[in-house]
């Protein structure tokens, strides 16, 4: 009988629980571990629908996919100027007040916005309380709309009425365009979800100061490439949603000869303002990247998100290819990696609120962590921390920007496109950077973080993919 | 008789030159590479210089050393004030002209400083050509020394007369003030080596509109703390010597109340010099680094350099505790790693130029280059070539700065305090981050790169401070 010879060397590769691998390091031999994971969690219903949107029509879907990211990446969007609200956007009326995140009725919005939403219909002078405008609404005077139907995008808890000001920003080569509002800056603030006497003077402040003197500012420059900006923001820390300081403060230096011959009084309450404003920049780089996902959403067929936004509720994200306002929705997340202001925490922390997710769209916030020490600062502190943030969105992207570059990844664009179905198959959802307010008090903003996109709403739009006739 | 066994495994440890390592590692058995080299290149004068230096001496110069990292890490200069440079700086009269770098006679400067220095005395008005200029120079009207001995350090081949207004700043701390010229911006300039009509020109504008405008603005915004702004731009890209943006637009942000309160034609010159100019934040970072460089040099027995400027013709360095205007010079060195503007290259690049190496002294330029996206497409393109910069500096200053952190290497200082005897005895000299000039034909600057210092005049300080009695 022959003793059976083991073998003496023994190699291992193991996919998938980690567990095994790490058995056989303890006993000192090689081992290589290959992530795998069973793809959607094991959920049947997602795995087959993963496999009707990969197959035979992977093909398809990987063609219309390129030509968004192409549009999402090659579209120049150029700051035109500065209008009221009712003057430019298609399809409001005078009663219009326009508000964050998808279509939501007032009995479901959440305390910062309700709040916001009465600044605003006290600032178009509705109202002269709190009270009164709850009333306003409550009776149905005020027509409560998503901005996002209305080709705008406004950031955290904002709302504007038909007389606020608004940044026009144009995509030539899709033939789009998009607004939004002045960033309302720091302290009592609607936008962060304060109705005081102060939030709403700063509104009045807007539409009367702010607004026309930046209007003839932004004249005399003549249009402004926003996302030339941008590119230059992000070599320079920016992730251009948590943080924008260094692009603002290129659009500052851009715009100082017209800024320097305004004069007057009302130009010192300016200056003040742009000077005290880290944030200044962030909703023209939202419009901006607004104007690319109108466009990108004209094309049909695809499995990339292009319309990704929150009202503190409700978290909704929309398709390419689908113009028709389908919204696919689920509860708004609380903001998991977060830091707090002095005596706060998550207990006091609203769900995550605004339309400034559709920056994570473009290759910007979450996609650019990586370039950002200071978003590193809200991740864990390092810059392999931000490097694994941006690492999470390419595996769930279908392209790279070409314009805007990570230094620390040997100048490798950000990701571009998040496609529902990666996104599934993985389980990683966006990485949003972003602003956190107090849930009920009405204080403001209490801390910053990064919120992980819900799961829910990206399988309910594979789903509905995987059920429609392929394109074309 | 018995074969001798030779061993089967072979691993190796090769010390100093790197080819037997190269000759083991390619017959496929692994080897260890320490690196080693013979310090100061075997050069035994300068070998027993660093013996009398060490040995016994250590602790002593170690403790000097620790003192001056001290002060130059944490002096707190503040930008005070504009005046013109005759009625603030020490010991100049009415027929002082400044310029950069070591004691020079005027047979012996170089062609760009020439220019610039006949730019300055036609601004000054005392001649309307540059032959008229230069035959008053050579007739010794014009008394020409170094900015240095007179508290100032001025860039490139920068020249200053009496009335030139300079910044005023002041570390408190140490009771130290020193000055700078405004920065005279890109175009046809004479800090570039140019003479021209434009030339003169900017030096009159500086003097009758920028200098009044901007002193109205530093007063009405009251001290700026210079180095809490540099350390926000080195987070932001900024290495503050070759690249500047992020920091100075810092500044316009900060002065923006005070630039858009101005009015009238001359504020509108201002704003478009301010806009166009992106290295306006230099001179000022040079004025703040030279304040703790004078307050670190009246620490004795130290081997940290406290002096370092070039003139075009000779590169000088001193010592802490060398107040006695006492250099060590050599020939100024070619710009080794550069990018030149279309159509020139080193044959028509003017050697190393200029006192911003200051800014290497405190952790600024060279030890910055891995905070610099912008500096590391100078140094071969990649970040890691950057962190190579910081790296070799780190070889050879004796301390770490505690405000100056670089995200890319885990948030950690820039090194500070350059020690002579670890130049010496490793051989690696400053790398200093900087313009290039065009040698001869008075078309200004041709191009950037990173100059390496050279050994002699760091050889020569540690011989003479090898020789003087220790401290104390």
């Amino acid at each position: 009988m022959t003793a059976i010879e083991l073998p003496r060397e023994i190699s291992v590769v193991n996919i998938g629980l980690p567990l095994f691998a790490d058995a056989i390091r303890a006993q000192g031999r090689p081992v290589a571990q290959v992530e795998w994971r069973i793809p959607a969690e094991g959920d049947t219903d997602a795995i087959a629908a993963l496999r009707r949107t990969y197959g035979t029509r992977t093909a398809a879907i990987d063609k219309a996919n390129a030509e968004v990211v192409r549009r999402l990446d090659e579209g120049v969007p150029q700051l035109m100027g500065i209008e009221a609200a009712a003057s430019v956007l298609p399809d409001i009326d005078d009663r219009t007040v326009l508000h964050s995140g998808p279509p939501i009725a007032w009995s479901d919005i959440c305390d910062p916005l309700r709040r916001s939403i009465r600044a605003a219909v006290m600032a178009e002078g509705w109202a002269t309380t709190p009270d009164e405008a709850t009333a306003l609404v409550e009776m149905g005077s005020v027509r409560l709309e998503p901005a996002n139907h209305h080709d705008t995008v406004v950031p955290m808890a904002s709302a504007i009425g038909p007389s606020a000001p608004v940044f026009i920003v144009d995509n030539a080569a899709g033939g789009t365009r998009a607004y939004a509002p002045i960033n309302q800056g720091p302290g009592q603030v609607a936008w962060f979800g304060m109705e005081t006497p102060a939030a709403v003077e700063r509104l009045v402040f807007l539409r009367q100061v702010a607004g026309p003197l930046l209007a003839r500012a932004i004249a005399g420059s003549g249009p402004i490439d926003i996302f030339s900006l941008v590119a230059q923001g992000v070599q320079m820390g920016d992730d251009v949603h948590m943080r924008t300081q260094a692009t603002n403060n290129l659009l500052i230096r851009h715009l100082l000869p017209q800024l320097m011959s305004l004069g007057g009084t009302d130009a010192q309450a300016l200056a003040k303002f742009l000077a005290g404003n880290h944030l200044f920049f962030l909703n023209i780089a939202m419009a901006g990247a607004k104007t690319l996902t109108l466009w990108a959403e004209q094309v049909d067929g695809s499995s990339v998100v292009t319309s990704m936004a929150r009202n503190g509720t409700t978290f909704g994200i929309r398709l390419a290819g689908s113009q028709s306002h389908e919204w696919f929705t689920t509860a708004s997340p609380p903001i998991g990696r977060a830091l707090y202001q002095s005596g706060f925490g998550p207990d006091d922390a609203a769900p995550d609120i605004g339309d400034s997710a559709v920056l994570e769209l473009v290759g910007l916030g979450g996609p650019a962590a990586a370039a950002s020490p200071a978003v590193a600062g809200f991740l864990g502190g390092s810059m392999s921390d931000a490097i694994a943030a941006t690492e999470d969105m390419e595996r769930i992207c279908a392209g790279r920007s070409t314009r805007f570059k990570l230094p620390i990844l040997g100048f490798r664009g950000t990701p571009v496109g998040v496609d529902v179905r990666k996104v599934v198959e993985t389980g990683i959802t966006p990485r949003i950077n972003t602003g956190i307010l107090h849930a009920s008090a009405g204080t403001g903003q209490i801390g910053a973080g990064v919120a992980e996109a819900p799961v829910a709403c990206f399988r309910e739009a594979l789903l509905a993919l995987s059920n429609r006739p392929p394109a074309g």
